[in-house]
């Protein structure tokens, strides 16, 4: 089969092609080809393999040529980020809405020329939930939870689930919205998301470094390791139409913990040195934002996919540090 | 003040600017101009009003020039229909996604430009709502209910709710989104759409001609007069931001009857002839899609707002029976 991934050069496309490759196969079918879309070129080892073909441009005008090439399915990941977003809204408008409305439209015209309708997987985001002034999020997030989305990042996410559904209903594609919840640990730099710190508490000092902890220590939020996201959208390509259950998006499983979860954790693993590198230092903006996400998610569909959230922060901690090769103290080994 | 009815010349577009030239004031202001844009021409008593202007031909090649002529307020009812939607997927695209969108966008330049945001009410639709697989929607419809829609044009209307909602959050205009429920009794001929028997069965009789009920006397409906569907929106153009609460799109109010009680409060009004007019022909399809839309609505937020529904069907009967100029047995003059 033929898999299309948007944003295949990014941490998650990137690690996505990494475990389709290393598994061969997708819904019970090889993987022949791999085509990666992104600005830029994939990861050697990615573009190493034979099966990979690298498509590197702005993706709305490759939408066209990336849907004649026939994708069996798609995983649309590609994104402009939710600070990119608020900070220019016509990129934003153009990149998350534009380009799925005519990665959308190009599949249309290939199944309506006569060909299979492809699976698609939309990389929704918890970030559709937001705290409107008349209606407040309640505590748990449920599988009928209105969205009230508070930037312009989590409406387009929205707006495109909505078409995902609509173009399925009609038959032009098999689409799959499924929402990610914030990805901890990522590798590399801090970066502008007001998220970043819950990657930044343990990545920084388990990498001998200093880190800053901008919210208090009783913070409560939702994460997800990255093998879990991974395995999330997976899942939801491979999930019969019945069994996936409707055509509303679905939140991905989240582990919910305070902050100070994480960092007995990274005590726990890397130890007391590791520990005394986090420094707390308030931020209100972002302490407002963190505060403004859910953290608490039921979802009777995601178990019925067999999905769940990570077991617990530890486990998040030790899947990075195994990933990286990290040596720990003697007692963690 | 200057405003733009989209869809001007329509029904309930013709209706509201009815209303307002007679008011002669919008949320305390006397309206100078009123500007209609439709495919066609308004009816001749507007169009010869000295304050109405006509555009006529497709919005979406209007949008700029009418943002420039700088409204102050706008009310945009304009879009393709449900069935049409259906029929033709691109039209529908066209004529409510790229339509709205660029209009939106036309007013975001113009504000950017400098001037003040435009008070703005997007006319959503309770097409929005019905029933995923997946999530059967609940008895009844509350402020925070998720919207599941099953057509195009539901999913169109939803994703409008949510442009105007982050034009609104960022600046570019003051929108609220308000959905209307089914109107009955409309004027004019039967249509294609579903609900058009629930004004054909008060409509027809009273003209003494006969009528086709496709669906059970016992089946469920949520129905709105011509008349508290233009209160409906002139109130919420009028909120004060606060009091409308959150920028989550409304519903209005909605009476729920049985047919069984239009076909009685028919009786009264008309007598046992106009209803003897009426005949039961089951049509499975119209039953089903009728059956799939919600009927009992409960609103915290239109309370707020002074609104309710029509207090009964007789009303609704007599509203129209009133307006048409129509004679009656003596009993109920």
């Amino acid at each position: 089969m033929k898999l299309l991934i948007t944003g295949g050069a990014g941490f998650l496309g990137a690690r996505l092609a990494r475990t389709l490759l290393a598994r061969g196969t997708l819904a019970g079918r090889a993987i022949d080809r791999l085509v990666l879309a992104d600005l830029v070129p994939p990861p050697p080892d990615l573009a190493a393999d034979a099966r990979v073909q690298a498509r590197t441009g702005a993706l709305l005008e490759q939408c066209a040529a990336l849907a004649d090439e026939g994708p069996d399915g798609v995983f649309h990941l590609a994104s402009a980020v939710s600070s990119e977003c608020e900070d220019d809204f016509e990129l934003g408008l153009r990149s998350n809405l534009d380009t799925t409305r005519a990665l959308l439209d190009a599949l249309r015209r290939r199944t309506e020329a006569g060909h299979a309708a492809p699976r698609f997987v939309f990389a929704s985001s918890v970030a559709v939930f937001g705290s409107d002034p008349a209606l407040p999020l309640p505590p748990v997030v449920r599988d009928d939870t209105l969205p009230t989305p508070q930037s312009s990042y989590g409406v387009h996410k929205f707006v495109c689930e909505q078409l995902v559904a609509d173009y399925t209903r009609k038959g032009y594609i098999d689409g799959r919205s499924a929402r990610l919840m914030t990805v901890s640990v990522r590798p590399g730099k801090p970066n502008a998301a007001a998220s970043s710190f819950l990657s930044g508490i343990i990545r920084e000092p388990l990498a001998g470094q200093d880190a800053v902890c901008p919210v208090p220590p009783q913070t409560q939020v939702a994460i997800a390791s990255p093998a879990r996201t991974i395995d999330g959208l997976i899942a939801v390509f491979e999930a019969e139409r019945e069994r996936f259950g409707g055509r509303t998006a679905l939140n991905l499983p989240a582990l919910t913990v305070r902050v100070q979860d994480m960092l007995d954790a990274l005590a726990e693993v890397a130890g007391p040195a590791a520990l005394a590198r986090v420094r707390f230092e308030p931020d209100a903006a972002i302490a407002r934002i963190v505060g403004g996400w859910p953290s608490r998610f039921e979802s009777a569909r995601t178990q019925r996919l067999g999905l769940a959230p990570d077991p617990d922060v530890r486990s998040i901690v030790l899947q990075y540090v195994h990933e990286h090769g990290m040596a720990l103290p003697a007692h963690t080994r």
